[in-house]
This record gives structure tokens, sequence and C-alpha cells, in this order.
């Protein structure tokens, strides 16, 4: 037996939620899984195809017994879903959350979280452009990695427990300082997003170029901005005003690299870019052997056979 | 039989090359296939793994005799190799090409090309991030588009011909005039290129960020970004240059689009930045149901399987 909570609590149903409890079924990580979402039409789909052993009309009545209780809402409605749910909690139990931010997130829960409820704030970083209850699949987490961000006082047997049940769901675990946590997916997905949504915004806009033929001849490249541009509008805005600090920060020095390479191609300064295009080949190749790709031809249409 | 020339020769080895000759014998295309490389290595490479039914130690002598040559060099090296190989040109033959941009290419090109042989300038929109001799396979341009660029007077049976090879080879042919090919291919690939390029450079930059950290928790976005920004130096720094004024124009829009986004997120105007989400998540949609990627999700690790 896999066990490690007897009771979880998955609050809101979109992608991650679902994946989670497909992973945890998949693995007999739990005795029970019971499920929330704000919306009567999320709860019916849940309940129609089996998401959850048990989907209830709040999140209080989710939350009643379980073990842990994970916050799977948009980081702007973090705080709100705790404060609804706190009474229900049962002494002992971990509070956990998916956000994509965690400054943000601890500020607006851990004021909620009552004395002898454990608050250990993660974030598994695992997506795909769909989202909703029907978009969730089991292995969406294996060998991917969940950042665990508790705080100093965090109770480690809670933290274990927790980080036992990421690993079950296939993914490795690491811990990291929350405003650490913020800088680092700035770089590596906050700023791409927000940049992958402009250059899509930016098509779009273009008069001179008919929406028909920037979609018939998306080439490589902007099929791949299209993909993460693709991402849940909700979910983003919220991530985007959460981090805004590193956020920001990011996009500064993106600008500057940009008006760098912009110059370079002003002046004709090939060595410039070529020098630069290397460089950035490097990077790929440290995350293939990191194991967070795969070396498969690929330009957005899936793996393409080599013969 | 499906032979549409007796004689192709391919000058340059690279990616679309290799991916041509394989699609050219999986349908049978052509008579015989010459290939040409400017690199001892690369012929050697080629002649090692049957690229090409006969590889020559000059561009001269794989161009002697064939019935439709294509440049398959970067694009700031094609009008040097059509200078070099125009004089064993045959009466009555097609040059074609696969570069990135055309109107360069035109302008470098055209002058060396003698009276009685056609210029039908081309560029398949496939690829991967991989280069070179050994990264071609024979299913690149399976149902990608192949878009010719013919000068208003060019031979009706020479396009005819050349369509026919592209079609044979997987591809949908369209026409297309040159500056309006570039603007096009500014928006849906050069820019979208040079921006990946920058943002992986600012995340190898940061002091903060360690590489390794980059590196490992590489989200959703970023891996994509570096897939992207892993593409071929060489070919990449001739795009910019050669598609400088469509590049440039498209970045302008770009940094004024990101500049009205950056903000958003510092007012926290959640409205603004949720409306546009929406919007780019649309364009997205008409891609996949134009044909041009597939709905599987999918964040820059391949298919991932649904169950």
């Amino acid at each position: 037996m896999n066990k490690v909570y007897d009771r979880v609590a998955l609050i809101g149903l979109g992608l991650i939620a679902s994946s989670m409890f497909w992973a945890i079924k998949r693995a007999g990580l739990a005795g029970e899984v019971t499920g929330y979402a704000r919306s009567q039409e999320t709860r019916d789909t849940a309940r129609r195809i089996g998401l959850c052993d048990r989907v209830c009309d709040s999140a209080s009545e989710a939350t009643e017994g379980a073990d842990l209780v994970v916050l799977c809402v948009p980081v702007g409605a973090m705080g709100e879903v705790a404060a609804d749910l706190a009474p229900a909690l049962k002494p002992g139990a971990t509070v956990s959350d998916v956000g994509s931010v965690k400054r943000a997130v601890i500020d607006a829960v851990a004021p909620h979280i009552p004395a002898g409820v454990h608050f250990i704030p993660a974030h598994p970083l695992a997506g795909t452009e769909h989202s909703g209850p029907e978009s969730g699949f089991e292995s969406l987490f294996d060998n991917r990695w969940c950042l665990l961000v508790p705080d100093k006082g965090a109770d480690e047997q809670a933290i274990a427990a927790l980080q036992k049940l990421w690993q079950g769901m296939g993914s490795n675990v690491d811990r990291m300082d929350p405003d650490h946590h913020d800088l680092v997916l700035a770089v590596t997905s906050h700023a791409p997003h927000l940049i992958a949504y402009t250059m899509v915004g930016v098509a779009d806009d273009l008069s001179r170029v008919t929406d028909s033929e920037v979609i018939q001849y998306s080439a490589a490249g902007f099929r791949d901005f299209t993909r993460i541009a693709a991402s849940d509008p909700t979910m983003w805005r919220d991530v985007f005003l959460a981090n805004k600090d590193a956020t920001l920060e990011i996009l500064g020095r993106f600008t500057e690299e940009l008006f760098a390479l912009q110059r370079a191609i002003r002046r004709g300064d090939g060595a410039h870019l070529h020098d630069y295009f290397t460089r950035t080949r490097q990077i790929r190749r440290g995350i293939i052997e990191a194991g967070q790709d795969t070396d498969a031809p690929d330009f957005g249409r899936g793996q393409t056979p080599k013969d």
C-alpha cells in the first residue's frame, strides 16, 4: 500500500487538480479524494467523468475530515478560498496549494490557517495549454519538478508526507525560499508567457498580414508561441499581478537585450548575432542533459519521427 | 512513376537538403540526386550515410546536367554559390532555393542566372532545431507549406514542375510576392525567433538565478523558447540581416505591445490582461483548425499521452 493520506481534498478542479486525482489513483496514495469547484457546471462534469471519489457542493464539505487540503484555484482566489474553508479544517491537517507564485499566496493564505494546522505551499512545474476538469491526465507530473516552499518553522513530518505524495504522483521534489522561487519562475515561466502572449497579439493586430495568412503559414517559432499563449487567461492574469516585481524586473532586462540585438541587426553586426545565438544553443543542450526535454526534433507539432 | 526531374542537384547538405533527398527518394521524384557541400566533413558524412546518389566535390560538378538545382545554403551565401555554379547550368534548367528570406535572395542570385535558365525561388515552411546532414528525415515537409515566389515573367511550365516536386515531397504549395513573403515570415517566424533567443540570453545572464536552476526548473514556456533558440546560428544570423526592415518593424510593434502589457501589470489592470490573453487563445484555436498543429497537450516535451 502506497497510501500517504486517508483523505485528500482538492479545492478547484482544473488541469492540475484533475491530474492530481488521476495520479493519486494510479499510485493509491489516498484512501478517499474529495473535490469541490465553485461552478456547478464543473462539479457536474467532474461527477460525470468520475473525477474525485466524492464531489462536494461546498469547500467546507470537501474539507471536513481531510488530512490534506490542496488549493488548486487561480492565485488571486487563494485567500478567499482559504478563508472560506478554514473553519472546517481538521486539527493536524495540512493545507497546501499549487499556485505559480508563492510570496503572494503565502501572504493571502497564511493568516487564515488556524493554529494546529500545517501550511506547506507547493508548486508543481507542470502544465499544458489546456484547462478545466477534463484536461487532466495521470502522467502530467511524471519526471517534472514540484517545489515545496515551507516556512522556516514548518513541521518536518507534514513536509515529509507532502513530499511523499508528490513523489508518488511521479514528481521530483525540491525545496525553495518563496522569494527566490518567484524570481526563478519569473525567468523560466512568467516572462516567457507574457512575451508569447505579446507576440501573438502583435500578429493579430497587423492588418497587412491577414489572419488566415498568419495562421496558414504559422511557421516554426510562432506556432510554439501560440501554444504558450493559449494558456488559461484567468490563471495567468493572476500570476502576473501576484508576481509583479520579479516579472517586471525580468521584462526590463529582456527589453534591454532585445534592443541590443535590434541594434546589431540595424548595424549589420553579424558577429554579435552569431555569438549570441551560439550561446543560447548551449543552454538548450543543458536542458536536454538535465532530462527536462528530449532531443527529438520538434517544432510545435509533437514528436516528429526520425525515419 | 512519379518522376518530375531526371536529375536534381542539392547545393548545401543541411537539414532541408537532406530531408529533401529522403523525401525525393520516398516518392521517386528524380532519376538521380547529386549533392555538394562546402565542407569536406559534410561531404564525408553524406557519403557515409548514403545521402545523395552522388556526392560531388564541387558545386559545378553537382550542377552539370541537372534539370533542377536547389540552393540550400544560408541566405547570406546564396549569391556567392549562385555565381560559382552558374557557368555549369544546363540550358532550360531551373534554379531554386530554400531560403527563409526571399527579396534578399532574389537580389543576390538573379543577376547570376544565365538567359535560358529559370529561377523560381521557394521557401518550405518546415524545420526543426537540429541542423547538418544527419538531421534530415523524409517526412519533414508532410502537410507543411512551401511558398513559391516566382517573378512575374517566370515560365509557367518550370513553376508547375517545381510545384509537383514539392507536392511529391508532401508539401502544400502556394505562391506569394517576395516582399509580402518577407513581412509574413517576419511575423510568424523571424521576430519570434529573435525574441526566443533574447529571453534565453537573459536567463543565461542573470547571476542571481544560477544556471542549474534555470535549467533544472525550466518550466513550461521557457523550454519552448530554448528549443527555438537552439536553431542554427549561421542560418538565423543571415535571416535577420537579410530581412532587416520587416523584422525591425515587427519588433517595434512588439515592443509597443509589451510596454502596454507591462503597464497593465504595474497598474494592476487585470481586466486588460484577461482580455488580451483571451484574444490570443482564439488565435491558437485557429491554428489547430487550420491543421498546422494538433490539439494534443504539449509543453515542450513532445506528445503527452492523454491516458
